[in-house]
């Protein structure tokens, strides 16, 4: 029964397998298995350096290699060192210490499969534990018997032939073959909390309501269907949906994420931390949510941090996902290209940034229609009267206490400043945004508002039209 | 905080609102919040005869409701007596029992909601317990906080206003507001299951891992935006999918069923048995594994029973999921309008049932293309030997005894009832089967297989041609 299931999971080829081997009663049956099948198989063990029978150990599983003529190799690291230094707890420390080791060796020794003995029981202890620590969806499926791309390669898969075996099977078959594996008595503590689910919580559960463990697996067989539905939606979503995509920003348009249910948009939001934040491995229920919220309705401020040094930031009908160090608006805005005046020639034109450029030349106001020129439909399409806005005009960033009297106030001014505030540029873009000087006056803030003086009037004879557009 | 709560959950309208009440702190709460707030409201409670003190709580609830001013109705039966006659567990008779009085008053009194006082814990109970009992995403999302359509009304929706408060909060605001609630001592033993997840289990893993009642409370959070996703999906799957959808059966595209992910397949099932049987709510994974790997590789059969009276058959490259009492096949397969015997006139035709006629002609030999004749391609278009099966030709349904000499058989002859079962004609199907009689003998089992001694040989000098088709 394990070898056929072993066929099933594993289908045989010439390709070398890696059996991680702790010499357990798990690795070993898959040892075993694996040997008596004729699987192309090397052994490796890793040496926690836990407990003083440790270097025994690796001998013992020498053996256990060495009598089935499977070469091995051996490894080993401080894992209690390394737990301390990087704040985990020892059983995390030396997970990653081990499979570290288990692909680095797979890859050295040209392997093209990672082998490890985990069954039904470990996965049901897993996912009891993802419950408590409340998990979602994927943490509720538990291991998986095949995974590629994992945590540690992107080309080698992580299989785990024994995951749906019980423990009283692979405990039968290690005594029908007559088989002595080792038995790590920390398993039997409860200090871990592995241990305590194991010796302690199942037992309890099973006293509750017997077949609780078949009915946990069944569960995570059940829901790992649903999650491969969610997951393949996601994936299109991701691939359909951004407006934008660079290293360190995405864009979306709001209302199609507005519009989708809330279990893809928490979804979606995962991914993106995911893509922007690969090592932030944090990213909460209350994170997901503030994220959630900022975009059903969008404060003031139009901008969030959130955790993970991720911003999401409002740009008209768009929302971003940022890296803190992205410069994402000014993708959009109109900027000066560096900080240093230019001439605006008429007729001529200057070339901006992302593409845009500013356009000026001459209009005759005879035979003018001055209805689009004194409503001003387009604020990138401006008419100015040429004599009150004499050349040549120049192009500049803002300076400390520019001011400016916008159409529409009667002469009044204010701070240039406090107008881009007003008018909700967003700060990053303000810095370069360009605007149009004539006389030492500012006659336009460009695609934004013309200053009342340099208005058509009745009086007007001489016409500048500005356009300032993007290809 | 909890009158702000209910103000969000139950938007205040003049639609009277009916509050189970059983005088415990959640229903004495809510009814205090409702009134406090000045909703309409009506209290029902329900006597269970459990316990001695019952008829004095009824007495207590009635003080409750009178002193705020509010109508009260009160109902009861014999739970011991309801669960022992359905074999149901004294809690689920309870249950099943209160609601029903529940739904059935607010009907009466005209009352447009429902409203219960679970709370925070209940729900992290109701998890758990679900979790124990091996459920799906469904049930690991708990309890709702709006249910329309519900188990008692597809008017009257059931709302739980106070599922997102802790018991905590509700104990505080009974002391808060000088209330005093009835406690039902049965709470405090551990004889039901509930109340050993209540009083042993959450302790216990509050102990392993603090803070463990809140994770699954956002758990159930999360994974009801999942199972929204998902159900959309379905719901979509289940309006586009069927090709034929009666009263007790389903028709699907096989490879469209086989081409969704497995999550999919697997809820569809269980839609197509809740369509079917909506009484029967026991399906399990098993059932629904059993389903889908018939459908992924149907057996010789073509034809499967599963649980809950419902079959599931395979025809040409559909599926039909159906109830064992509906007539599923018949609609595709030929068949004898009635069980008289008519004759098949040469030329003529004769209309059988569904749409398919059956066509005679005189074919004459000179000048044919004997190949296709020979080769018989298609069991749907057949020559014979007009001197061999002289008219009148006749159609009838078969006969006990009748024996039949099948093409490629060498003029051996069988059971016309045998060749059927071989050929795989589902049984539902034989007994109208049209046969074509010629001087007593069976020439054609139409659509089917042609008689030995019908065929053309070289010595055929008069063809009469018979086609089977549908409209």
């Amino acid at each position: 029964m394990i070898l056929g299931h072993i066929k099933q999971i594993l289908p045989k080829s010439n390709q070398k397998i890696l059996i991680g081997v702790s010499g357990g009663p798990d690795s070993l049956c898959l040892l075993d298995g694996l040997a008596r099948l004729q699987y192309p198989v090397v052994v490796a063990h890793f040496n926690h350096h836990l407990r003083p029978e440790a270097d025994d150990e690796a001998q013992r599983v020498g053996e256990m290699a060495a009598s089935r003529g499977v070469p091995a190799s051996f490894g080993g690291k401080d894992v209690k060192h390394y737990a301390h230094e990087n704040s985990l707890s020892i059983e995390e420390a030396a997970r990653i210490l081990r499979y570290q080791f288990l692909f680095a060796e797979a890859q050295t020794l040209n392997a093209k499969v990672v082998v490890v003995g985990h069954n039904a029981n470990d996965q049901v202890e897993t996912i009891l534990m993802n419950i408590l620590r409340g998990s979602g969806l994927a943490g509720l499926t538990g291991m998986s018997s095949y995974t590629l791309p994992n945590q540690w390669s992107t080309s080698i898969p992580l299989v785990r032939p024994l995951l749906s075996i019980w423990r009283e099977d692979i405990l039968a078959y290690c005594q029908k073959h007559r088989l002595t594996p080792i038995y790590d008595h920390s398993n039997a503590e409860t200090t871990y909390f592995r241990n305590r689910v194991r010796h302690e919580l199942i037992p309890l559960l099973e006293e509750y309501r017997p077949g609780v463990r078949q009915r946990l697996w069944q569960m995570a067989c059940v829901l790992d269907g649903d999650q491969e539905v969610l997951e393949q939606q996601v994936e299109k979503l991701w691939e359909d949906l951004p407006l934008e995509r660079t290293s360190n920003y995405l864009a979306f348009e709001i209302e199609k994420i507005l519009s989708l249910p809330k279990g893809l948009q928490r979804r979606l939001i995962r991914r993106a931390f995911h893509y922007l934040r690969p090592d932030f491995t944090e990213v909460s229920f209350q994170i997901i949510e503030q994220a959630r919220q900022f975009m059903a309705s969008p404060p003031q401020g139009k901008e969030a941090n959130l955790a993970g040094r991720v911003r999401i930031i409002f740009i008209g009908e768009r929302v971003y996902f940022a890296a803190w160090e992205a410069n994402v608006p000014l993708t959009i805005w109109p900027q000066m290209p560096n900080k240093t005046d230019c001439e605006l020639p008429v007729p001529g034109e200057v070339l901006l940034n992302n593409g845009w450029r500013l356009q000026a030349k001459h209009v005759d106001a005879q035979g003018m229609a001055y209805d689009p020129i004194l409503h001003n439909a387009s604020p990138c399409q401006v008419w100015l009267d040429a004599e009150e806005t004499p050349t040549p005009l120049t192009l500049r960033i803002r300076r400390p206490g520019d001011r400016f009297s916008p159409l529409g106030m009667d002469g009044q001014s204010m701070k240039v400043a406090d107008f881009m505030i007003n008018e909700k540029i967003p700060q990053q873009a303000r810095e370069r945004w360009p605007l149009v000087i004539s006389q030492g006056e500012v006659v336009w803030i460009a695609g934004c508002r013309l200053a009342h003086a340099a208005r058509i009037t009745s009086r007007t004879k001489k016409i500048i039209s500005l356009t300032l557009r993007r290809d």
